[in-house]
């Protein structure tokens, strides 16, 4: 899934899977291993140290099975066993990829991974070892928890779900805690930040490094609206914020140790996170301080001067991007402008604004375990 | 999946979808629904007021497609739109049921539904209402946490996840409170007592109808012996117990508001999960005093005899089957004899002990849920 940010409530969302990285490399090394996120006991899809994955389906009797992954996807051939199996004509990106498979025309997932809610339904996921990994890596030190929360919401008739992330220290004190509120991206949901994003881990190593005071998360699903394919452009945040502002906020603030006011509360998405972030904080500068949009658009000198109180009230603007999203956006330019030149503007204005790149990523969830752990060292 | 329990240590596996109850029904009534167990806006499968469900797989250059789900599956046929489509043979027992597809010989998971963990794979899961499903329906009442917590195990040298319910007034007090563990059977794992087995709205509604003293229940990986299919036999229970008796019990004991004693401290598991709790509580009687076997074994007099202090330190023994197991093995008889004449004579040998049958069910979830919410009113 790739969105590209066209503006304020407008979303064009393009259909092109992860894109191939481009590369010289002749040979194929014979070190492929299982992807982390296979399945217990699965061998295959496998990933070699140059990002190459190598895929085996078995279905002896199909016709045809393809990996809709990378651009042109991947063409498996029948093997005599009945499997099939295949390569990708290039390495990819560094980071976490969805995919699917076509078999005989029909969508099904690979039968060797776990699955990721995205692109509005649990697809397969395959990871490529990061050089960087270490940052969003299980390790021995202090975790927290994520708590899986059912809040009541009268706008919507039901008891909705949350994910809170709570630090170590949390349940062994009595502080009180800032919070963020982190969305997902269309299609995806309130599961996303915690099996793609690795959040609470990325909490927990920058929480062990002593290089963040410690916050809570809570994440929840955005798309009470019932965004569908193309939808986005007729985007309507009220029934999202009357959940999150009215319902959720209230909840949480009743239901554990936060730091209730405007000062302590930040609000963070991705890409249509970002944008629903960017409408209910610009909306509602009363109850956040800080702002994160990850590949979700940008805050322009327009946006500042059109919203009474930005510059007193906002203590941080930050916007990241994958540099591949730049690149690939780069000819078209940015509907609102460059978002770095933006950036510069804000900041030159006396608004702590900060403009993040993360390198050789596209519109995907390396993009953001890396916006959000930059993020997370400059809140509060 | 259906797993019959032969006895101590020894569970013979067959891999028997759910069977199909007989029926002389012969008219299949057109108010198919969207099963509650789809993915966000899927319609198919559908399920019908008798029990029927129907499928719809596209798969348009398909040869064969095939539901792996109740005796003998289900054939779809192929339709001029490309999609397969197929009823059952006839209405499938109420509850959940695990299944997945064979497509042109392969195995995969309807695109339709949420995956569930079990046989050792994210399977496809579909949920025939049950006439009593109120007791694990979302209601608006109060709700607990779900919380993932990441235990640090020495003995597998690595951090374990680990799940923790905690009632709707854990956070509200300084109350300590009684623990129940709880364990999944083979091919699962930690999350299926939540997911298939909605453990924590079964809790929230006792709760909230005044019918339990709130507790705690703790679910984590009872697999840690890498259990292959038909390795049972050579099952050892000891690098499991390591885990949950000498790691997991003093973390959660450390980390949350316990009542840290025997007294206050049940296990209980369904199928492989009820013989671990068996041979754990029988070498652990300082540790454990409530015990339940959700379809997985039974105790016996010489089982009683032969564990010195049975009698003073266990306050109640729970075995439950669903009537279908009882039915099957009937005439087949149980190795180590009938279980409810083994619960009948530990009761005349004044021991705690309850026997319960779930009714029209089979060695599937809806017989553990009627079983835990049995279960979780005699406790403590």
């Amino acid at each position: 899934m790739k969105c590209y940010i066209m503006g304020l409530g407008l979303l064009l969302t393009l259909w092109i899977a992860p894109g191939l990285a481009q590369t010289d490399q002749p040979t194929i090394k014979d070190d492929f291993k299982p992807s982390t996120l296979n399945q217990p006991g699965q061998e295959y899809p496998q990933v070699n140290s140059q990002g190459y994955a190598r895929f085996r389906i078995m279905a002896p009797q199909a016709d045809s099975v393809k990996v809709n992954l990378g651009l042109g996807g991947t063409i498996l051939t029948k093997t005599e066993d009945g499997a099939w199996v295949g390569t990708t004509a290039g390495p990819l990106d560094e980071g976490f990829h969805y995919y699917h498979l076509t078999v005989d025309g029909g969508v099904f997932n690979d039968p060797g991974t776990l699955n990721f809610y995205g692109s509005v339904r649990w697809e397969s996921g395959i990871e490529i070892p990061a050089h960087d990994q270490d940052f969003y890596a299980l390790k021995d030190v202090p975790h927290g928890q994520v708590r899986q929360i059912l809040f009541p919401s009268q706008s919507t008739n039901t008891s909705r779900r949350a994910f809170v992330y709570t630090p170590p220290d949390y349940d062994k004190g009595k502080k009180h805690y800032p919070v963020l509120y982190l969305q997902h991206g269309w299609g995806e949901d309130e599961t996303a930040w915690s099996n793609q994003g690795h959040a609470n881990l990325i909490m927990d190593n920058l929480i062990a490094d002593g290089k963040i005071k410690p916050f809570l998360i809570v994440m929840t699903y955005g798309m009470t609206n019932e965004i569908k394919f193309g939808g986005l452009r007729n985007f309507d945040i009220k029934p999202f914020q009357t959940v999150l502002v009215d319902e959720l906020i209230p909840y949480i603030d009743a239901n554990f140790r936060t730091l209730a006011d405007q000062s302590h509360r930040a609000m963070a998405g991705l890409s249509m996170g970002g944008m629903e972030t960017k409408m209910i904080t610009m909306a509602n500068l009363d109850k956040f301080s800080h702002i994160g949009l990850f590949s979700g658009g940008a805050f322009s000198m327009d946006d500042v001067n059109k919203t009474p109180g930005f510059k007193e009230k906002v203590k941080l603007v930050f916007v990241s991007f994958g540099s591949r999203e730049l690149e690939n956006r780069g000819a078209r330019g940015f509907w609102g402008g460059d978002p770095k030149v933006n950036a510069d503007a804000l900041r030159q204005a006396g608004i702590n604004s900060v403009f993040f790149v993360s390198q050789n990523t596209a519109h995907e969830f390396l993009s953001w375990r890396r916006s959000l752990r930059e993020f997370a060292q400059l809140l509060f």
